[in-house]
């Protein structure tokens, strides 16, 4: 069987670009070994921000007193909220299928094998094709502790899928995902623990706000152990123990529940990716050029794979691009502006530079930062809760990252990315009308 | 006492001219006779946020257990629901008044008349002006209807200050402001019914997303009377009583309470507007220009005064572009973009042409829609709920209209907005890195 386009991996590289192609006509199969929709769909960002919803209407519920509403016993089903979290991925997996079917794409369901750049095996059938986008996606990494394999830990599949709500939890990683599981069972009154081994929460994002949402989350009752080496782990009864160093103190930690979240890892074993001796970085990922070609003519690698942002709308936007440059059409693709968001509550959102990485690189900025309670209808929509915008000015009044803690800042990051991707002033932006009231007007107020 | 600006009135239009030309030097003064912020502020867009927001905790509870999540006993105190609207505009009006000060602006309260366009008279001062900035704003409007002056009817100031649920209540008049104060006392638990004499409710917005919301809302328990005109008003007993004429027939309802919301209109007497002698529009109101000139030089009118938009952030654009034309700066209004928006829950917010104003012009355009479930987050975060995404392109692929029914749509339409300002196409909008996942990603699967 020939096809123009074969794809590997059906996440929402995978399934974007085989949409994509699709659409422009092009014969396109698409394998992929699970689910489509991959980990972002199936047990990452979707089934996450289902849980935290309902995280958030537990949350409504027990401040509802606040705005005059008065709730009797809250309380929460957790196996129904799994429940719900599976009908809602398992509704829209079939809105993908339905996307792949009305554009003729072939799926595949099968481990597929890459022999050559034309030549793909799955099962007892060997696929030729002109053009190969690999998108096979990350795993989460499993870091080397002593004594981890001997507990029963969780990963984050597992904690989107546990139906019995733990006493206690200590989660090893403070990143986003960390932080959004922290989150969401805290919410749901598990005593949770963060240990993280920086010296802030969030890597990446913005220092201050990173700060503030961890200040935040620990008022609430969770507990961070910044800078914390974790050295050892093991069963200790009906408890999982938690071994450490903080500036050099050792200490210990336990829980009923231990959750995993270091980070995430390119899948580059296991379908014949060395078989196309593609150039790599130094980092050892794939090197892509700006149309997510590999150094192999009609070769491209989409998505976490080429490990260059490791989320899953990046890989969309990397996906479409890819199929723009097979089909000819201009499109490069730009990370000038990927948003980041964290969606605990309330959610962190962030685009373009930090104020770390413009040190780091020795740019000129100035910080334009507004309490939230700037705006009107944050103000009557948060009691007794605080954000923060703040935006990164750089010199000729050029917008560099814009960083933002309060909902629904996550809604909002977006046309802070348009603004920065298309190199706009900050004055341009005032230039808007933005409705009254809202909390996008903050941006117009700085 | 003599300023290089004067403005009257202190509602987002002059609030927001007396800041901003404070910020770049100019000595001004605001006459205010009320409290600073007008309408909007005290009365209006603030005070109802406020309460649909303790509405929509009152929904979110009643409807948890969809989520998982187990509620007893949900009820609703108005006297605190109120009491924290009250707090929630003391907060705005004082901050309002820190940022005058802040800016060295003249805050005068008390009544002020226009003798000239250079001089004006408050109490037993006379004040002389270089400019004169007119932001009187509007009023809502009395209909002349028979019996009206007979019963103790609500204007919007009354619904917001009413301490105890009326066990139903007639709204005359289904735009905006009927539909958003019929969602709020609908959902605390009044029966309403919503009589508009026009075809469908909120006037000039997307015919097919007012009819779904319409039609949501009389799901749920409102009462619409289309196409209907009131024809006299009594009090019958505990109850007032409305006649009306629908379709030739005559009918009756009653109820508890009665909200008078038939719309709004330009402030021009009591000031002595006369004493300019502005030209005015074929409509009656003052004519501007792009830069918010009157007929006489020197003389501004932003707001609801000059009757173009009646939205505080029409005003507050109005006013910046006002205030840069007196300091000779370059910019100029356009009403290209301003975006419409109801927050009822869901909300619905529009800009651009809708298809009704295309098809009056005579424009081609065709219609890409998408139902929100397009969207994870949506489908996460809406259970049993539906929403439209409706965009509205222009020959050139130009973006001519955007229409959206579901939260947070208030928060969406401004980039929305920033696409149709810069006569940008559908497919520029895919270009962006939109955060996955989020409502707003609908705007890139168009």
């Amino acid at each position: 069987m020939k096809y123009q386009l074969a794809i590997i991996g059906g996440g929402p590289a995978g399934y974007t670009a085989a949409e994509v192609a699709g659409k422009a006509g092009l014969s396109v199969v698409l394998f992929e070994k699970n689910n489509v929709g991959g980990v972002c769909l199936n047990e990452g960002c979707i089934p996450t921000k289902t849980l935290l919803y309902s995280a958030k209407v537990h949350d409504t519920a027990l401040h509802a007193s606040k705005y005059g509403v008065n709730v009797k016993e809250v309380s929460v089903d957790l196996g129904k909220i799994i429940a719900r979290k599976t009908k809602v991925v398992r509704k829209l997996v079939l809105g993908i299928k339905a996307k792949l079917t009305a554009q003729h794409v072939t799926l595949v369901q099968g481990e597929a094998y890459v022999q050559d750049a034309h030549t793909i095996r799955c099962g007892e059938e060997t696929y030729t094709c002109e053009h190969l986008m690999l998108c096979t996606g990350s795993a989460a990494f499993v870091p080397p502790i002593p004594g981890l394999d001997t507990v029963n830990y969780w990963m984050h599949r597992e904690a989107l899928d546990n139906k019995e709500l733990p006493a206690s939890l200590v989660i090893v990683g403070g990143g986003v995902i960390g932080m959004e599981f922290a989150s969401f069972f805290h919410s749901l009154g598990t005593q949770v623990t963060v240990i993280e081994m920086m010296d802030e929460i969030l890597g990446g994002l913005d220092k201050e706000l990173s700060g503030l949402l961890r200040a935040d989350y620990a008022k609430r009752g969770v507990k961070f152990l910044l800078g914390t080496q974790v050295t050892g782990i093991h069963q200790a009864g009906e408890e999982i123990e938690v071994s450490y160093v903080h500036e050099g103190q050792e200490g210990k930690v336990c829980a009923q529940k231990l959750l995993m979240s270091v980070g995430r890892r390119p899948v580059m074993k296991g379908f014949g990716l060395e078989n196309l001796n593609l150039e790599l970085t130094p980092r050892g990922t794939v090197k892509v050029d700006e149309f997510l070609q590999s150094s192999v003519p009609g070769v491209y690698v989409c998505g976490d794979l080429n490990g260059v942002s490791l989320l899953a709308h990046t890989a969309v936007r990397e996906a479409e691009v890819a199929v723009h440059h097979i089909l000819g059409e201009k499109d490069a693709m730009s990370y000038r502006a990927i948003p980041g968001v964290v969606y605990t509550n309330p959610e962190v959102a962030s685009v373009g530079f930090t104020e770390e990485a413009l040190k780091r690189e020795g740019r000129a900025y100035r910080v334009v930062s507004l309490p939230a309670a700037y705006s009107g209808r944050f103000v009557a929509e948060n009691e007794g809760v605080n954000g923060v915008c703040k935006v990164l000015v750089g010199e000729d009044e050029e917008i560099m990252g814009v960083h933002l803690l309060g909902n629904p800042a996550s809604e909002l990051i977006v046309q802070a990315g348009m603004m920065i991707e298309d190199r706009r002033k900050l004055s341009d932006w005032k230039k808007y009308v933005f409705p009254h009231p809202t909390v996008g007007e903050l941006f117009r107020e700085l």
